[in-house]
């Protein structure tokens, strides 16, 4: 006798498993927050092997057989409300991804991570790329495989890519890169040959107490739920998320250099109300997570650059700023400040690169990635390739491996096709800023007021409330009425870099 | 084709699984650690899902039918070396001792539990114990019904102390109680009409991060490992373990009354210094966990007390102390101070109650529990009982419900069996403590002088390293050449107490 489930029950089934797996990653994320922010030093062995056991258990439970089958089976039902579909629908290509790869070649890709990292660590520590170099290999001969095992239509780089952003081609990107190409270098070379301005103030002395409460009140203005979250030290700041209820950031005090704290913890800020406004309702399942990296990206970037460097935004904060500070910042006046938070100046570290020079850096390991998946270019040829990519976009040479390829962690994790969602982060940030203005005529009133609720506001409705419902470019043509499009953030940026470099 | 796994492959699989169950219970201690110590309000609710998800797996993995095969096949196996046979005798009795409740059950209690607690939150607001009496009474009827299924010899309420002290008994702890009836009220006498002590200096002002800093002082002293631990703030002080190379404590800040932190970090600190003791190589397996509650606490009171609060200890200490509290102390002199944190005063609430007094307070609660589990006692009789064993042991009368029955919240997990091992705790440490002086001559002096890493090692190599190797009173016998023994607590107490009080 064949009964058959109903649709409610089956559905409840895969909910049950799928929030569980959630639990899983959740408490991993747990872990993986108190071993950056608290954890002593001698808890790392042991916790490795703790969030491996919790990866592996929520990996099982989301491949096993009779988690497909379910799958399959509610995909089939004409009966789910509209919501379900959608889950069901994203739960089975998540599934199908999944089976793609083989246990034996999870296995063998979350070691190689562990070595490459232990590798680029050593390379770092003595500034030497050879050592990395032949643990960078293994992964990169591995993540072409992967590339193999997901499948592609015309490039194998294009299956990386997709992880991170569902539906980014090496075709979009060569479309979306050769406009960057084409326009940026004019810009600069604008702003290069304008009177420079100073930001010689940010080296100052800052006290941390004081950088650290500034920092929380703008969280607090931002609208950040400090009920549903919280701040916290950290090497590297980050945003990490345990429930919509739980979502917190972390930040670093550089007590001679105030350019980092702030806009680090305003861009984690971004990123934390993109969790916090995630439904909760949907917990676990794909409708409650996040669309993408680079819609993921576009909300920090909105809050980092359109707005906290931005001259409304400081209208408001900045006799609060000097009030923390009135010694440092006695003397420079609200025009020098804003003027010295937005140098453009090339320089070879990515992570603090200006709004500008940021995609040179971003499209330099975009053609790297791409050559290495396409077999255009070699491990061996990675330290030459960067610097003739940074001499031809940027006109800078790193003196060393350090200043130059080792200093991004992300190769050794095995995140290829993750950079480009920077800058798609920043393009789709713009696109939808210049959105938010025309649907809200008080905005820029509004953030001189140093009230930014409606903004907040804004984006749950027309981005976080959605999870995973739609696609980055579904989403930002929902928006904004067109998909990705480069002249946008051209737009702003010319706009903003004209007054202040008076060109 | 029946192939014979060999013994080492038997072995390792079973390492294995139990190894990633302790993976998940210590995933869900740093969960609950961070519950306790850092968790914004709103994670509550989804924090709960996650704890249950991670409880459920590990249950299920621990009670899994191929488990228990694995167990059953080894246990008769003769080629195991001895760590390993113990292991599994342990693990298999564990298993046993599991399979005798229901799923139905374990998911009937974990209600329970929340509906109890809760209930015991209310009643306390409220004051009132009639709120708390009905989710407290289906409390007892299901702990009634776990001592039927694991069944017992002769008591109820054997299986359940069985749980928290393996091999104590109702024989065990009537003929401990007896001695602690007859021979403290004596002492407790003596005390009472002899000179009292005064200790209102404690109730000074001393400032949160003066008493924040000696505490770490004291930790660090006693070898307290922080590259394998760290001390946090909570609301309640705990100790918490997710490997013998991460273990944490915490502790609790009065500004206007300086006896609740220094002893409690020390108390913390000697649970801790048991788990940094553990054997990390039996990481996850029986040999590498504590041996009952009754030995942890020896270890947390032999610090706290029988050095903490003991006269060469702050021989050493209380210069230092002055210095931090100048103000506070100058006026108060090293004899003063010994005998205000010594000073003994019948009182109402457990926590907050002396070395002597305290035995009452648990004893009471012994027969209370005693009398609920058999059937003597019943829940709408506990207040009216509760006041009638305070008046006679102690002779106070609480004025309401919350500083008497409702004080405790062990009840409301479901906890009964746990208060025994307070006392056992005290006496098993007043035992350990005179061994330790018989076999290093030094001690006291070593004391004086501030050198605790002798006693902390003396410890390592009688109880920490052995795990669960031992039961507590086959531990006691192997370091003592004796079982419990009251007297020996006694005739401490006695010796003390009559330096103190000058009988």
């Amino acid at each position: 006798m064949n009964i058959q489930k109903s649709s409610a029950d089956l559905y409840a089934a895969y909910k049950e498993t799928t929030q569980k797996a959630a639990d899983l990653n959740n408490a991993s994320a747990v872990l993986g927050w108190d071993q950056e922010v608290y954890m002593p030093a001698k808890g790392f062995e042991v916790r490795g092997r703790q969030l491996a056991t919790l990866a592996s258990l929520a990996h099982e439970m989301l491949t096993s057989e009779a988690y497909g089958n379910q799958l399959q089976e509610l995909a089939g039902r004409g009966d789910l409300a509209d919501d379900e579909k959608r889950n069901v629908e994203l739960s089975l290509e998540d599934y199908n991804k999944n089976k793609k790869l083989s246990a034996a070649f999870v296995e063998a890709i979350t070691q190689q991570t562990s070595a490459s990292y232990n590798a680029w660590i050593q390379s770092r520590k003595e500034n030497k790329f050879s050592i990395y170099a032949p643990e960078l290999d293994k992964m990169i001969q591995l993540k072409k495989q992967q590339a193999s095992m997901y499948g592609y239509e015309s490039n194998p780089y294009d299956a990386l890519l997709d992880e991170y952003e569902k539906g980014a081609s090496v075709a979009l990107l060569d479309s979306v890169f050769g406009d960057v190409k084409q326009q940026l270098p004019v810009l600069l070379d604008k702003i290069k040959t304008a009177q420079q301005v100073n930001d010689s103030f940010f080296l100052r002395n800052y006290p941390k107490q004081a950088q650290w409460d500034f920092s929380m009140d703008v969280l607090r203005a931002m609208g950040y739920d400090f009920e549903a979250g919280r701040q916290d030290m950290s090497e590297h700041p980050f945003t990490t998320s345990f429930a919509p209820t739980d979502v917190r950031v972390t930040t670093r005090v550089d007590e001679n250099n105030y350019s980092s704290l702030l806009w680090s913890s305003i861009h984690e800020g971004g990123h934390a109300l993109y969790e916090q406004g995630l439904p909760i309702e949907q917990y676990g399942l794909p409708l409650g997570a996040a669309a993408s990296l680079g819609i993921h990206e576009s909300q920090s970037r909105l809050w980092e650059n359109n707005v906290g460097r931005g001259k409304q935004f400081w209208h408001h904060f900045y006799p609060n700023l000097q009030q923390y500070f009135p010694q440092q910042l006695n003397d420079v006046s609200i025009e020098a400040f804003y003027k010295g938070m937005n140098k453009v100046e090339p320089s070879l570290i990515r992570t603090e690169a200006d709004e500008v020079t940021y995609h040179f850096h971003v499209m330099i390991r975009y053609e790297i990635e791409k050559g290495l998946m396409n077999g255009d270019l070699f491990t061996e040829d990675l330290p030459e390739a960067w610097n003739g990519l940074y001499n031809k976009y940027l006109c800078v040479s790193a003196q060393d491996d350090k200043t130059g390829v080792l200093q991004d962690v992300h190769w050794a994790h095995g995140s290829f096709g993750y950079f480009p969602t920077y800058s798609l982060g920043s393009f789709y940030a713009a696109q939808f800023y210049q959105q938010a203005a025309k649907e809200m005529p008080t905005l820029t009133d509004d953030i001189a007021n140093g009230t930014l609720l409606g903004l907040r506001e804004w984006l749950r409705g027309k981005v976080h409330q959605y999870g995973r419902r739609y696609t980055s470019e579904e989403l930002c043509k929902q928006i904004t009425g067109m998909g990705l499009d480069f002249k946008v953030f051209m737009q702003y940026a010319h706009e903003k870099y004209a007054g202040i470099y008076g060109f």
